[in-house]
């Protein structure tokens, strides 16, 4: 089946494998007049690329970004915008040992179970190259939102068992540590804890939380295209992601229905806001106004130095350890695919909005608004 | 936008309000001959039915499912199956006073901000009893999973702070307690949690666990349309989930890759198992073979006794008290609607992998094998 | 595979057989604040209901409408209409023959060869009933569409080889003869022909034409969800049209650039028209604000009383002699439900089209404008 | 609205504009394990290159084909296959001019009306070369039906009035005149006449016709995605397509039903045939066995030499004379256009008609066929 498609007015479509020609990812739908360039797109890319810290793979890519198609005169003109990065360090002699066997916590054998053979150069499109795409699409999504007066901030929550203390939010900080947190203490002890998985051939796994600023209200449509059902679907589509929530989330579950609501009240403008926020700017699916908040958990990377157990392509059981250098921790590179995918998903949300009240629809085809 | 159908080849779309004619759903694209009867779905239905305990509202409502098209000789023919269920108890005089203000915790006001105006009666389309249509269809995805040799276990983990132990797990106790937990002992304190809550005018939120064995190995699609992505929309998308979670879930992000990872091994008949299961089942968005295992945190009721503070249209703050009897808790009649969203999700998914393979496709249109 | 689901904003999904319990449609996506009743739906299923004259089918339906969800106050809530009309005729027996062989010209064979089984009575889910839905739907796309300033006109263009003369289009002339036909003299003849037709046991076919006025230009998307395209699907959706076109449509396929090219020129008031309108009021799949122009061929009626070669499930060639009335005609019913699709696709195409461009996304969004 | 993808389960996104970077096709959900490389491509997209005769433009294109994705020792690996050709002959300084006004017959002012302005260069994403992607997806998908023994013969079958006599049908021939008709008298008259269109800077619309040879019966679903009229959809998404007809088409409409039914019969071996194919191989919307026959009205070249009335986006109306060389006719180019819309649409039909039957769903997952 076709799964490499997402959204329904803004559209991506997502294409490459880790040890192919290249990455891509098609976005269509992006309204007509958005002021575009490559260098837009190219630090979000900077945000994943590997190598930044020690904490990362050495693999060698630039990871730049090529603009195909969808750009006239520096905008967007409403038509495909088609970008490609190509790969430089497709050293696939490292992977002919993993074409035999299936590593633990990998897709290798459920791809083969699936298509009856895969791309083992690096995982092939299960790998975590495949979020460039996403990462590219992200890009333009933030700019349009950006353009309506959202904004989102995404970091690091905690890694292994380091959390962010929230009485210690500093927004400066995120991108004063390796880690992305918001937090210089709490991102000092998670590299110790980090440095000692790393000694013990170990990795960590992390939460990332993102945070949406300046939501309108009425996004998102009751019963399955909820908007947090979509954020779900959206954050919970990135490969190592195992939990995802809004809001209070599980502690919501934990909680009494006097602790859990949020009175309304209203603002000096006479506009209507919330006490709290328990909701995380959601009710019944659709944005209340206020910030959104959602949060992924992120398991631990899998591929890791020591010594595993597992089964090979000859149908054997063996002893394995994969070679090569692997990030201790997925979380610090994945923030910046949370955000794209949040950000994907509300850019498509926003979009599938404008036509919900009858008076919207006149006022548009009237021209006279 | 339309936000009410789901699924590509096993798809259902629903409709109706709380207090309007009444709820239905049309299942589109159900394979022709699965026997299938209006008894398979009541039984379904009379799991999440009202008035089942002093912990459910005290709404009467039968429920009472009629077949409208799509079953011929008792078995479905492959064409729509369209299932109403007539509202029967449509007080909506209680509902006059809501019509005015906004009630914390539930979409009156995203409703009229989105559409400009709601049918305020019982919530409307925003109601709980939205989800009959997708527990009725759910009953037709339940079976045809069992004829596929998959089964699905759903039970309440825990209400509040109660949590089942799962030492005390025992599947027949499910059905033995009106709270639908599989560990009598748990189901006794969190009663006694229940009647505290009540006394107080209060509510309690909790998790769902569902279980599902017997799954294929290879269903689900990479990148976006994931396995484990499309569960975590179709849960999201009931009312009231707040988190969601497959395996170890959120636990995973504060684990190490020595935890979390699942050896692989051989079973004495030389199939592939997982040592463990901390994957819950699915590995790269694709089944693994393994019990696939999913959680749901739901927020409390929303609707409580005791007064609050709020908004009313005219644009005033106002203290409330909600009139009627509510649920204290929505965990165990919504046991069954995560189970119904889980198993059309997969329903789904296993009629999309039918033709991963160049091989499969040449074997169904060559008839010869 | 799910077939019943049409349109991506303003969707529909049908269901209902013949002769099972009655016959539905959901529509989903309706912008919220539009007034609809009843009576609004039932106009227009009057025109395609049985019994109206000699050339009609004698089958005893009302075709009365419920409305059951999506309306509150008089108005569309923004959330799924659920119509149903309930089958009264439902002398089944009489179709207890065609059960066991094929029909030439029905779906009979291929309906048997898909599922493995048909409900066969009346033509079950491929009866000429399944409009019904469609044409529900078509009433409430329509009144949006009229909101908007635009309007819709179809009628019979040519019964078998009886045409109307373009000379004598007469529009007041469509509802005063039992064809549909705008040309009161081709009307008479066309009635003579379809006299013999049946004094032969005969049937015939004949074209349908359904122009639109007011329509905005910009409506439709480029490549594969041209208006056009969209408009082919839709209208070749209905069981027995066998061809469509647009504007000069096949003899543009006779003409030179010449004589095909619609020069541009400027009205008084300065907007740009077209000086001709070969195209049909579509220009690489998008509206240029001339009249859309649309024909559909329809073939004739396959039920004919005259003796007939097929074969029967049990693999032997036999005659067979279909009894019942039977249309000898379907054009004149059929009117009604092209000129249904047409506005349902209408309506899908220009609740898309609003966020084309990035300003107007902006100003809606602003809520400025 | 993101209108460059089509399809379900085998899903194609197209990209790209005249004279931008290239040209480019991701083909999403091909079953695993078909082989395939860059030459099965390039041999489909030869077939519309530039430049092949004088009646096409002498645009200098190699459409070569690069392959970035999906493709792994020799085979395709289920994952999506990302096809890039890159423009070479871009010189859009002969397109300065036609920024300033609207082309009679082009799609100029309706993207300028929809989109705020447009890539003017070439007609931008309105060009035909929009088509390769449709070739180069094309390709891939004939090569699988192929594979399940379904061939197409796709031809002129008319250029202006010239049409092939069916007596003289000889398929041999098709590949042996520039305009792909087969029949060879008819092909010299067609050049004569395109000469005399040339001659008088003028061009010419034609019928392009395709047969669909070895289709299994059962494919395509009821209501609304019928397999003609996704074929509709499909082939009415070429540029320049103004009409669509199945077998007997507009023909029917004047025809009689005893002339128009196809009688079943049995062949020697016991199977179902049909006596005669006016249906041309589909009843109610799904394949019945037969060949399937379908033709394409294309309207003429609207880039014409001749001097032409228009008006310039300063809204003057002027006189222009469109410089450059332009195909004559489309007709021979978009052959193996129609022939590759219509692959691609059967292919997604077979692939989502396998889940028809829940006998077969059980078989495969049983994996005891």
């Amino acid at each position: 089946m076709a799964g490499s498609t997402l959204g329904t007015i803004f559209k991506i479509t997502t294409w490459g494998e880790s040890h192919g020609e290249g990455i891509g990812v098609v976005i269509d739908g992006c309204p007509a007049g958005l002021s575009l360039c490559a260098e837009d797109i190219q630090t979000f890319l900077d945000r994943r690329k590997p190598g930044q810290s020690k904490y990362t793979t050495a693999r060698r890519e630039s990871d730049a970004v090529s603009i195909l198609s969808g750009i006239f005169e520096g905008k967007t003109t409403g038509t495909p915008i088609s970008l490609v990065i190509f790969n430089q360090d497709q050293r696939s002699k490292d992977y002919g040992e993993i074409a035999s066997y299936y590593r633990p916590g990998h897709a290798d054998y459920t791809f083969d179970a699936k298509y009856g053979f895969r791309d083992y150069r690096g995982g092939g499109r299960s790998s975590g190259r495949e979020t460039i795409g996403r990462v590219a699409a992200g890009a333009i999504a933030v700019k349009l939102l950006n353009q309506l007066g959202i904004t989102l901030t995404s970091y690091t929550k905690s890694i292994g068992p380091i959390d962010c203390d929230e009485q210690n939010f500093d927004a400066a900080q995120i991108t004063k540590n390796p880690l992305y947190m918001p937090d210089a203490k709490a991102a000092e002890e998670a590299q110790r804890y980090l440095d000692q998985c790393m000694a013990a051939s170990d990795s960590s796994g992390g939460i990332i939380e993102c945070i949406i600023k300046g939501m309108p209200v009425g996004i998102g449509d009751p019963v399955f295209e909820k908007l947090d059902a979509n954020l779900a679907k959206a954050i919970f589509s990135i490969g190592a992601v195992k939990g995802f929530e809004i809001g209070d989330g599980f502690d919501a579950a934990r909680a009494t229905g006097k602790q859990n609501n949020d009175a309304f009240l209203l603002t000096p403008d006479g506009s209507v806001k919330k006490a709290t926020n328990h909701a995380g700017g959601i009710l019944g699916g659709i944005s209340d106004g206020s910030d959104m908040i959602l949060r992924a958990a992120v398991k631990p990377t899998p591929s890791i130095a020591a010594p595993q157990r597992t089964v090979n392509r000859a149908g054997e059981e063996i002893n394995i350890q994969i070679k090569g250098r692997h990030d201790p921790v997925i979380v610090p590179r994945a923030v910046v695919v949370v955000e794209s995918m949040a950000a994907i998903t509300i850019a498509d949300a926003l979009l599938r909005n404008m036509s919900a009240q009858m008076a919207d629809v006149k006022a548009f085809y009237s021209h006279e608004t």
